[in-house]
């Protein structure tokens, strides 16, 4: 018998395809299922930026630099001068999407067995990553009563053993949408200082923020060789199939090895590449009508949960993502009952359970994610359709 | 101190790259350099497949399945029969170039620790990934004075262990351009058998033989638990950067395995996935233009090389890459030399040190491998440079 690994057996599946048969189940029965399950945004993709790609002349689609084109890179420089970091086109390897750069992080900075700390609910995907390195995830829980807001300092301090490496952040946070405070990142500042940590700084929804402002990572000062970027296009500019995003940081060591990891994959997708530099020129005025957008159906989809009966809702700071407490014994049964089981005029939707995101078992049963990525109408009609379905829930709770 | 982890520090550079920062030097100093060393192709990308990402039309770029688009996974199911391979397109998940089949295979079927067993020389990069995966890399050499034919099979029982998951082929191969016979692939199966095996077979260069007929791995019968392909359209349709690939196999739990590791990173790119399925419907003589061109390339330099004194080059039967034997000390430092130290009417080479391909150390120091990935007239020209360098080299042996 040829066994696989055993590392390909701890693979965790995505907690979010899992219900994806179902929702083909039922359209085929002619049931319109609207899509809050997934962070698939809606936005075009900028007519320039693909424009970019269509017109581009060359003869040979060749590799690129490993870290990817050294124009890209400059580019790069320059947007992140306008989002207040200042960093050199040496500092950034262009990455297949924020996943490699999640990965080549993961590698470069620990060994199997090391630890890495990261606050509960987070992006089910790093658990993934973590087993490809062979790390061990420490969760700690921020909980939904405050908002998911960064858990206090005792819980880090509790969680540090002389296994730990890192800490991961993701800010805003997918799946909860919360944004962290400058004082926050303080605080996370003296505690990587204290415990000489790396902090990785997953900040794909950058500039989705709808109150207050975003410090990065890279804002804060003396930690500049803990601090790891990981970063993406593909939320930013609704370009999430290019797979571009960017291993950002100004620790040389760090850099040279991320780079060993670069050179063995050969390089970052060509295409792409030229669409995330042309991005750079967009108008200063891009985000505006984008987060514009994101920010009413953030406003529509919060208002109308907490108005639904036993709801709750916190008004998340920024990305595009909600999490809401529902009155359900077990959002993996809800969810999937909503479309095997479940429709209101023909209609239901679709939501990620929260179990996925909790590394603890047990957490996140009567929590939803659910993705803004629909216009106001369908974000109007979605909530309809929870809102009767939590009346005839045969788990209401 | 914030260190880096072990991982990071073993993972090995390029052999080729280091050896840049020369060729950028002697350039600057207005020296032309015949670039040899590298497996980018200077053969026109079909513009028809351009075309189709040029021509393409949507609105949003989107994530793709993790397993790729059905329609390309589709159409490599055509491709596939094309080349006596049958398989479904849910035996396919189109990757990130084959450096990510390659991980993909290594993370699935091996654990740290466990055992992969590779006739040297190989493709240097198979060490990186094995380093990424926690595996051991077992080379058994194969000689340029046969012609780096597979080794017998007493060398891969002499090397297999309780340890040994699986044996890596790259037919037809690089570095040494050697196409494995179908008596090698049976033998390969028989051992593969009795022992146990998973093997992985880089088919990267399949479309580029020039002696015999290529015997894909995918061929053998009653092996199809065992096989894993690598496949790339990188060297195939000259697409190096499209970053496009496949991890093909029959065997249901790994792909099961493989599909939670491609989930993880979410999507391959899209717009080259548009490219590669435009690239199966290439006119069925499209190869036949660039394997000629790359035969008449192949029997310039290997009749070049052997009319040097003291130079022998195995006729090598596939891919775009011959291995020569010099009369020098040090591969390394000859490589180096001709590009610090040497020049021919301006001009000199670039070349690639066979150290880098060897796993056992003090191999491959009168090696150097040639890609004539450059027309015949250069080549001629580098040929030139290296036949006068060799008279003046002061390490010549």
């Amino acid at each position: 018998m040829l066994n696989i690994s055993k590392r390909g057996n701890e693979m965790p599946s995505s907690p979010i395809r899992k219900l994806v048969p179902f929702a083909e189940a039922a359209k085929k029965k002619g049931t319109t299922v609207y899509h809050l399950n997934i962070g698939q945004p809606d936005i075009a993709t900028p007519e320039t930026i693909l424009d970019a790609v269509r017109n581009s002349d060359f003869k040979v689609l060749e590799y690129s630099h490993s870290a990817g084109n050294e124009s890209y890179r400059k580019k790069l420089v320059e947007y992140y001068q306008q989002v207040g970091i200042q960093v050199t086109a040496e500092q950034i390897i262009v990455t297949t999407g924020g996943s490699e750069a999640i990965l080549f992080g993961f590698m470069a900075c620990m060994d199997a067995g090391d630890e890495v700390i990261i606050p509960e609910p987070f992006y089910a995907n790093y658990n993934g990553f973590a087993v490809e390195a062979g790390v061990i995830v420490k969760p700690i829980t921020s909980s939904i009563e405050s908002g998911f807001a960064l858990p206090p300092i005792e819980d880090f301090e509790k969680a540090i053993t002389p296994k730990t490496k890192a800490i991961v952040i993701c800010n805003p946070n997918n799946p909860t949408g919360y944004l962290y405070s400058q004082e926050e990142m303080e605080v996370l500042k003296q505690i990587i200082l204290k415990h000489n940590l790396f902090l990785f700084a997953d900040e794909a929804y950058r500039e989705f923020c709808y109150e207050g402002t975003h410090t990065s990572a890279m804002h804060l000062t003396g930690v500049e060789e803990h601090v790891v970027l990981m970063d993406t296009i593909s939320k930013r500019y609704s370009a999430c199939g290019g797979r571009i995003g960017a291993f950002v940081t100004k620790n040389q060591d760090l850099l040279n090895a991320a780079m060993k990891f670069a050179q063995a994959r050969l390089s970052p997708p060509s295409f792409a590449q030229i669409l995330g530099e042309a991005a750079v020129d967009l108008p200063a005025n891009y985000f505006d009508t984008t987060k514009a957008e994101y920010k009413k159906r953030r406003d529509t989809i919060v208002s109308r949960l907490n108005a639904m009966e036993g709801v709750f809702c916190p008004n998340p700071g920024g990305a595009f993502y909600a999490m809401a407490k529902l009155p359900i014994d077990d959002s993996d049964t809800f969810c999937q009952w909503l479309l095997e089981s479940f429709s209101h005029n023909n209609q239901t939707v679709m939501l990620a359970p929260a179990t996925g995101f909790y590394s603890t078992p047990g957490l996140g049963k009567q929590e939803v994610r659910l993705a803004y990525v629909l216009n106001v109408e369908r974000i109007n009609k979605a909530m309809d359709c929870l809102e009767v379905a939590l009346k005839e829930y045969p788990g209401r709770s």
